[in-house]
């Protein structure tokens, strides 16, 4: 499991009061760097070396997230395939879980514009992770 | 059916040259104006007043979307239930579909912080919609 | 003057009811499409073609801008030098000025790593939307 | 002085390479944080007792910035007025200063919709981080 924290901030806050739902897509996107850094450990993107693409993302909206403390994502491995893998992000604050959601990840080769399989070193250290 | 224009800008489009993800739950929220509308015609939020929370988002990514030229959002609603409906919404550019999701919207009484039928008239609104 | 339509989303509405100051860099650089495209018509970013980068942006908030009814972006050219221009944006909304900004963009060779003179050819376009 | 680190994610890099403008505006008001609870120490956002408006914000971009490490938003104050004050940001990276702007605050009382002056003792706490 990896973890990062997250300070909200006063934009993230919409008029009912709440962090906005279209904050989290971006907050799961950051807590994704260490799993890129597996593929990519400099984190350069580059369509010549980058081999990742998203196919699927989705958000379940258990509890209102306020900004009135930090966030803490908690990331983990829910699946890892031959030629993609599944990421699991969980939002918690003030020891409540508020929001819960998964992001599949193919491996892709930009060059040849075909998924390629994951090698199998990469599939290890993804597996460190899996819940 | 509603229909939404979007016209991507340049900081939509991430390192590989396609607008990034997290940018449709943006444009999704947009498309989501005219369901909102049939609750609050003024759109005005206030928490007095304001009856829908989101319970759940999920978008699947099928087609890359470039900058290039405008994208259209469809939306349509693909279930209505008593105390909550779901909306359907799909990006479409160069009569290509590149990006398809649904929203879980929960009718919802702030006032007493619990979860409310949606009236009869309104559904039928909504059904009008319905794919 | 270009101008861009905009429609506010609920997202974009803080908890003081009103739209956030980050929300007007984003529209402001939607805006610009029409002067990019003077440089590069098809619009397709990279790094071998585009010949921009920004330098300055600014904005004064002059009226709330809300939710409820759509705002239009009036931009202009308040500049332009040898080698970078100045573009004006304002974001009008029911008649009234809201927020006002400029965008600073110097002609730059990434190739080269070095500031380019603006071919006249583009000069005397953009001039045309100066005020 | 305060300082906030920031981490960089996949999709605040645009198709240049570099983090997208758009960004700073967020990031530097993620870093306004502790001069918000100054005023509001709880940070909770309520026009009832929510104080401040934003007036102005101005962004130099000096340097690139990328996504390979984290960034530190260093906050002082550049102002201090009877009835507004400005913050100062800088972005670092790598040891450079990157991005440097400026927040011009106004003191505001949400009920009578009308600018009043800084309290003393609050004038003196943000004197602490004049530069």
């Amino acid at each position: 499991m990896f973890t990062t924290t997250i300070t909200p901030r006063f934009g993230d806050v919409d008029a009912l009061g709440h962090i906005n739902n279209t904050v989290l897509p971006v907050w799961f996107e950051t807590a994704r760097n260490p799993f890129f850094r597996i593929f990519q450990p400099d984190l350069k993107i580059d369509k010549k070396t980058w081999s990742l693409i998203l196919a699927h993302i989705d958000f379940d909206f258990l509890q209102e997230l306020t900004i009135e403390c930090d966030v803490e994502i908690r990331s983990s491995v829910s699946r890892v395939g031959s030629k993609s893998f599944t990421t699991l992000h969980e939002a918690w604050q003030n020891g409540k879980l508020c929001v819960r959601g998964e992001a599949v990840l193919v491996h892709y080769d930009f060059n040849i514009k075909q998924t390629t399989p994951i090698p199998e070193h990469i599939k290890a250290q993804l597996s460190e992770h899996l819940v």
